[in-house]
């Protein structure tokens, strides 16, 4: 397999941007991540990838809980503001406005237009990042006329 | 939670548009799918969820070898023609000609900008679809220019 075809093949896969979150206790986290697909209708289930023993990762395994906040396509700052470390304070979360999702307490973006909540059911290892599959149990949208973000148009890409 | 909230929040996850392919002696898989993300980079992992029981399902899960066929955004009528039960016709999968890739033997489009072969690692069950994590094996580019079909720009979705 040539690495350079490998690497363009797989960049040409279609993402989002999400702002996935977690929280157990005191401890926050969260980042910003593209790896993300529903997998199932019933139950509703998704699964995305989350960088090994990353904060992000350690906390989702601890608790099994997680949020997904779809970033819109005028939210990339939001999204840059979670590639970096997670820093708290008081209800903000890298500078941005949350609450406590309702049924699993991962931290809910105000600005998000649409969120959901979700308990993991399956984890695989193997990989730099490990796979969640999880059930969505909790939802809500602010503004269904918001286009989500499209990776590929900030110029910007993970993978490959 | 409420349905409508989770099907809309659900369906702002951003998609491209893939025909996946199997193939087990005689018998041909094909399906156009969406549910597919990159789940690591080395190794270079794919993770993808397919409908439980379908003849892709079925094929993947005896075989444990799939191609990815990327579309572009002009090619939204193959995807088309792969919603159908599949029948092959000599070099020809629902009527789009093909070769087995060199490493799996799954059919790679000859139509297709970017394909990837891969071999399952790991299969999770428990939804309406399965969820394959899979090593991406062998990888080809044909045409870097042509990009890569979004599903939200046909107005066509599979989510919620």
């Amino acid at each position: 397999m040539d690495p350079q075809e490998k690497k363009v093949a797989l960049r040409a896969i279609t993402y989002g941007l999400y702002v996935m979150t977690a929280t157990d206790g005191e401890t926050y986290a969260a980042g910003g991540v593209n790896w993300l697909t529903q997998s199932s209708f019933d139950p509703p289930l998704v699964t995305a990838a989350v960088k090994v023993d990353s904060g992000l990762d350690s906390v989702i395994e601890a608790t099994g809980k997680f949020a997904v906040n779809v970033l819109a396509d005028d939210q990339l700052d939001i999204g840059k503001a979670f590639f970096r470390s997670t820093t708290r304070e008081d209800d903000r979360l890298n500078g941005h406005r949350f609450e406590g999702g309702a049924v699993t307490g991962a931290p809910v973006l105000d600005e998000a237009p649409y969120w959901f909540e979700c308990t993991v059911r399956d984890t695989v290892k193997g990989g730099d990042h490990v796979v969640f599959v999880a059930e969505v149990v909790n939802a809500g949208v602010r503004d269904a006329a918001r286009p989500p973000l499209n990776l590929r148009s900030t110029g910007m890409n993970y993978g490959g």
